[in-house]
């Protein structure tokens, strides 16, 4: 590793980067890598450079070689030629995470984590997840022949659990508060020295950093008024916010765009505690939404995103279940097929775009975290319009072609 | 369009680039473009440019103006770190396909068909498929503004639908012989100026030349001794092919690799024709197997396949429906979670690895054509191990996890 500090992000205490720490042992608040102040990109044929070799000089590792890469990353940066027009904004511009080798943008984070575990040494990995992250962390380890533990939900679906169980990880089913298992599942791992790479480990958040480096990238340095990122345990949308940070400390972009939370009204105690101007987290109850990717009732990075928010002069914004389907349907016409959590960063875009927050003059890039293969079951509820005509025959067929 | 003829594959006919043509009216055998003599890689920052302006010089059109691209091709290759060793081989890769818009190879011949399209004036396209096409040409189709035309069979399950409907093309149910529909829809195309991007229409055949680049690329220009592609309609190994053919032809490499075609022994016209020395492919009595995605009992390019094969010492080779599962699950090993269509390159390798074919000194590419999310049933058919455990309390758990 380099010569980096970790420290508490909330009373800035530093701890050493060459242990799996994740929390303050102080105020239980979650840990972050020292900000880097320089740095450059690492040109080079992307089809044969992996996204930690390109921007190595802004992760806190010397290099990638302890990782087997799967090609994680290097994703698309769609403009939207549709919504745009329809809502009057500038531009919209989709950063498609469904392109990468689980479908899902945790495969950036999950081998970020792989080359801290690698590097101290661990020979075991684990995650607490029920969707994206335990197809990620189970399809990594198993390439890169690490013993991995995934502890899912003992309510969860068989279908659900087979296109985890392909990779062959060791299955656990719990029965318990889903939401205690985040800090129990680090105690076990600690125990039986197992690196827990959880949603907002910090070097989950530091592989998510690569999400903004790619987008200042695409758009030539010229950055965007806001990006709007579906939270659910907040390590995502903190990674981005830190790329862009770093990314301008070098001097590569000149502003930081505003971050914007994106949750289900079903589950958003960040947006609860955002619009109360609270600085802690309470747990939201009774989470019930579409968006299952990001219902994570208690963020174990929640303070720190609102803290985030705050410097970063962003919002945090929630929308309804029918806002979420109508905004899949919507990312669909523009060619992409997201799974509802993935859409909820379309559907606050357009609903803020009613109010103040967003003017025509303005450039914004969501971010689709997720494949909407994923999750087809909820396509049921879209009114879906199929030329049903099961008596056709081909001159039918000719006749509806002319029309 | 570049100056560039089109010609038939069987008796050279020479036809114009600038119409939409598919078949020789002399022969029926599918047109191909003709192949391009010199020309260089166009190397460019491959997070803002796309693989048409990255290979424009061995296109045939212009530039890829025309297309609105969503992020197609650039897809990684994996080299395996468990197979190669249990098998014996010197190198097995991966070029995994699944990691495009739309999780299949298609989205690269729906481009360079598109492109064509627009160039020549059509505001309608179409396809005939039944899985991968569908969604593709859906998904480009509404993200380029085009009337788009989706002919489907009415026996295909409504769960297999939606993920197509979701991009809303014209969806149409027919009730028929699917096999004719190919022909039947080139006919309705040419009476309603539908540009229809059937599975190996000339410019899809194009697109497919894009994989063949990038192996170059990503294996530094030393060829592998085998490239193994999941056959169908034989579009896509008639695109691999012929890209390395061009390369071959610009100097970029030395050799072509010889080329696998991978069928299931359920629906194997073209294995069958091979075996048999036959110049001519016969329909495939029955067909039936998990491989949906290749499932098809007369392949429109398997003449000018067989005639490929020939001329390239090339093979092919089927396999039962026990060997596509244990590949399926093999690959899982690797990280990557393949539609059953996708493993039968592996199965086949494997298959070969225990006669003469393959040595312990070869280097294979299996190209993996599609996701495993789009089939998610067959799951069932593997024994997953999952540990049961819903019992199982918290110290439980640690227990579990020392040992």
């Amino acid at each position: 590793m380099k010569e980096l500090k970790l420290f508490c992000t909330h009373c800035k205490k530093e701890f050493e980067i060459e242990e799996f720490l994740v929390r303050c042992d102080i105020c239980n608040e979650p840990l972050e890598v020292e900000e880097i102040k320089y740095g450059n990109i690492h040109e080079g044929n992307s089809l044969k450079q992996n996204i930690f070799e390109r921007y190595q000089e802004f992760m806190p590792f010397e290099n990638g070689n302890e990782l087997i890469s799967m090609g994680e990353g290097f994703t698309p940066l769609i403009k939207s030629h549709y919504l745009a027009e329809k809502y009057s904004i500038k531009n919209i511009f989709f950063k498609n995470e469904m392109q990468n080798p689980t479908w899902s943008f945790k495969d950036r984070g999950t081998s970020a984590c792989l080359i801290h575990a690698k590097e101290l040494g661990y020979k075991k990995i684990g995650t607490v997840s029920t969707g994206n992250m335990a197809a990620s962390v189970a399809a990594y380890g198993r390439k890169n022949k690490l013993e991995t533990f995934v502890i899912i939900n003992k309510n969860m679906p068989e279908e659900k659990i087979e296109p985890i169980a392909i990779y062959e990880p060791h299955l656990i089913k719990y029965d318990g508060d889903y939401g205690n298992l985040y800090y129990k599942s680090l105690e076990i791992g600690k125990d039986n020295h197992i690196y827990f790479m959880n949603s907002d480990v910090p070097m989950r958040v530091e592989g998510s950093k690569t999400i903004a480096f790619e987008i200042c990238e695409q758009l030539d340095f010229i950055m965007p008024d806001y990006v709007v990122v579906p939270t659910s345990a907040g390590g995502n949308i903190r990674g981005i916010e830190k790329g862009f940070r770093e990314f301008k400390n070098a001097g590569l972009i000149k502003s930081i765009p505003k971050m914007i939370v994106a949750q289900a009204e079903g589950c958003s105690p960040i947006v609860k505690a955002f619009e109360n101007k609270s600085e802690r987290i309470e747990r939201f109850m009774n989470p019930r939404t579409i968006a299952h990717a990001i219902e994570n009732p208690l963020p174990p990075s929640g303070n720190q995103v609102l803290r985030m928010l705050r410097k970063n002069s962003g919002y945090a914004v929630s929308v309804s279940e029918e806002e979420i389907i109508e905004a899949q349907s919507l990312m669909a016409k523009e060619g992409i097929f997201g799974q509802p959590a993935s859409a909820v960063s379309l559907a606050v875009v357009i609903k803020i775009r009613k109010g103040e927050i967003i003017t025509s003059e303005d450039s914004v890039v969501c971010i689709v975290t997720g494949s909407g293969l994923k999750y087809t079951e909820v396509l049921k509820q879209h009114k879906i319009k199929t030329e049903k005509a099961d008596q056709m025959n081909i001159d039918r067929v000719i006749t509806e072609l002319k029309i």
